[in-house]
């Protein structure tokens, strides 16, 4: 079995969706798409790994890079997909493999786009940031991903999302002194000295801000706390893990230094940052994209993998079929419609 | 290899502490103390499961219940016993072996006690509350534990320690909404609201009260706090263990009224309760017994197992050899003097 490209579109959406695809386990699916998309001479083929790079190289005066992931989180049991009315279910089929059939679809379709166009499919997308693949292709080969504007096709409800948040944690641990809690007055309850914490976490009022025409909601958010030594034991730690989703137009210091403000007097111990991604949506290329699509951008709250290629100077937005509310769900699922209308969409853009 | 009840006091609570017995490996050591003991004539031996129980029968006006645990904490690397200088160090030395030593030698030397002798060396201490053979005995065999006073020898220093505080736990549970975090105004986040909780616990007074003539310190403290789902969901539950230590002229009713009046407004879920003890001390067979060994009796702070006997209607107080702070410790350990003035004191009693 090998998939079609030119056929029926909700056929190969389908196929896609069956080859099972968690993170790690995609060679095979990778293989298929590999092996499609050399048929068509129009395009260059690159295989690294379990990422397949499919470009065109007509000259064109702009080249734009729509990429999606082949990887999916475990199934629950959703496997393999079956329609009901207008609803197709199964693991991937919101995040994000109707993104990745239309892009293959529309590769296979626009053999003379009006720009140069590179298809990324890549792995490793739903794990830690490091086992992107896309992690390893911007260090090893950045001009592979170099391009004038780019679109993820992450789940949009087919909708136009531009840019996306930053993203921060960090840990807050306050320090007592333990002891028996039959002679509490030895020690000193670290515990009770997280209240003060979580008192200026719930008092913060979080900022909301327009970035080139969108308007992006800031959030500061205790995730995790933990303490306690046993149930008769003074706990002498407390510690909590706070997640700080912040609007493009913050820098990495501007984003620690006001996390930092918040909780003055305490050490901050940073675990994990993620630049957000500036919208770009000032560029005529992407006012070009608005108008093919026909639609109204939105700000994009969650981290994705567009903040790699806004890093790289590439600016880019969210385009994909399916409600982002139904990735990693048990239900999972994507309407036959927006594969239609994303489809329909790049090609009048790119055509 | 047998016990030596009357030769030198230090070589037998050697030999007691280097026979391991950790909570449900009692049994060699309650053999060779059911041995040891059967060779007096003038006690009456019951041995049930790993608790032994020897008892006088002179037709004396007052019975007296002296007891003490067989059993200790896991080993950290802290046995065969060894001797530093007045100090020996080993598992078990502070809580409770010295106790155990002190009144197998009482009982083996007092061939005709003043008053009748219940001595009971007892297993399952150190785990829990159902477990404890007194729990057991208590249940099926009230009568073994009948007297007009106990002393229970776990470790005060060979200080009188009257009665006990008791103890509650409880956990009270703030309630969210789940919720990406990069979109945090479509939950409720249940971590912050527990600040006000917390808030609570740091202001909180406790009383100093005294009763029969001791000075009660209460406490009530958070001993553990969890909440979170991942580091990128609002969490929608925070859990907080409170543990309140209590004076002993509080009830059950009183205690749990207490708790619920401190955080009106939300539900607390109790997880256990053992009530206090009442020292005695207004009684004149208490009274005999602090001058007998020539000490001001002040308050027990940690729930032991006197609670028991107060249970019964015996009043009890703690006195025996050792640091109480040393108990669990990994440096455990007991002056050889505290032995001495321990046994020194029953026998002046007693005699």
């Amino acid at each position: 079995m090998s998939l079609d490209l030119t056929g029926d579109l909700v056929t190969l959406f389908r196929a896609v969706v069956d080859i099972e695809s968690v993170s790690g386990g995609e060679t095979r699916l990778a293989d298929e798409v590999d092996t499609a998309l050399r048929a068509f001479p129009h395009l260059r083929v690159i295989r690294d790994g379990d990422t397949v790079i499919a470009s065109t190289h007509l000259g064109r005066a702009e080249r734009v890079v729509i990429a999606g992931h082949l990887d999916t989180v475990p199934l629950a049991a959703n496997l393999p997909s079956r329609q009901e009315g207008d609803l197709i279910y199964g693991r991937g089929t919101a995040d994000m493999k109707g993104g990745v059939a239309v892009a293959l679809a529309c590769a296979a379709e626009l053999g003379e786009p009006n720009r140069d166009v590179t298809w990324i499919f890549y792995d490793h997308e739903e794990v830690a940031a490091e086992e992107n693949s896309l992690t390893r292709v911007s260090r090893e080969h950045p001009e592979w991903l170099a391009g004038d504007f780019a679109v993820l096709m992450e789940p949009t409800g087919a909708k136009v999302e531009g840019g996306c948040q930053g993203t921060l944690r960090f840990t807050v641990t306050t320090t007592g002194v333990a002891a028996h809690s039959a002679r509490a007055w030895l020690g000193h309850n670290a515990i009770h000295d997280a209240g003060e914490l979580l008192t200026r976490l719930a008092g913060y009022e979080p900022r909301t801000v327009e970035v080139e025409g969108l308007t992006y909601r800031e959030g500061m958010n205790a995730v995790a706390i933990s303490g306690g030594i046993a149930g008769n034991v003074i706990p002498d730690a407390c510690t909590l893990t706070v997640n700080f989703r912040f609007a493009p137009d913050r820098d990495e210091a501007e984003a620690l230094a006001h996390c930092r403000e918040l909780f003055e007097g305490h050490e901050l111990t940073f675990i994990d940052f993620a630049l957000g991604a500036r919208p770009g949506l000032d560029r005529p290329i992407a006012q070009e994209f608005l108008t093919a699509v026909g639609g109204r951008a939105r700000a994009k709250y969650g981290w994705t993998d567009v903040a790699r290629f806004s890093a790289l100077g590439v600016p880019a937005v969210n385009f994909g079929p399916a409600d982002p509310g139904k990735a990693h769900a048990d239900d999972e699922c994507c309407p036959v419609a927006d594969l239609h209308t994303c489809r329909d969409a790049l090609l009048r853009w790119l055509r």
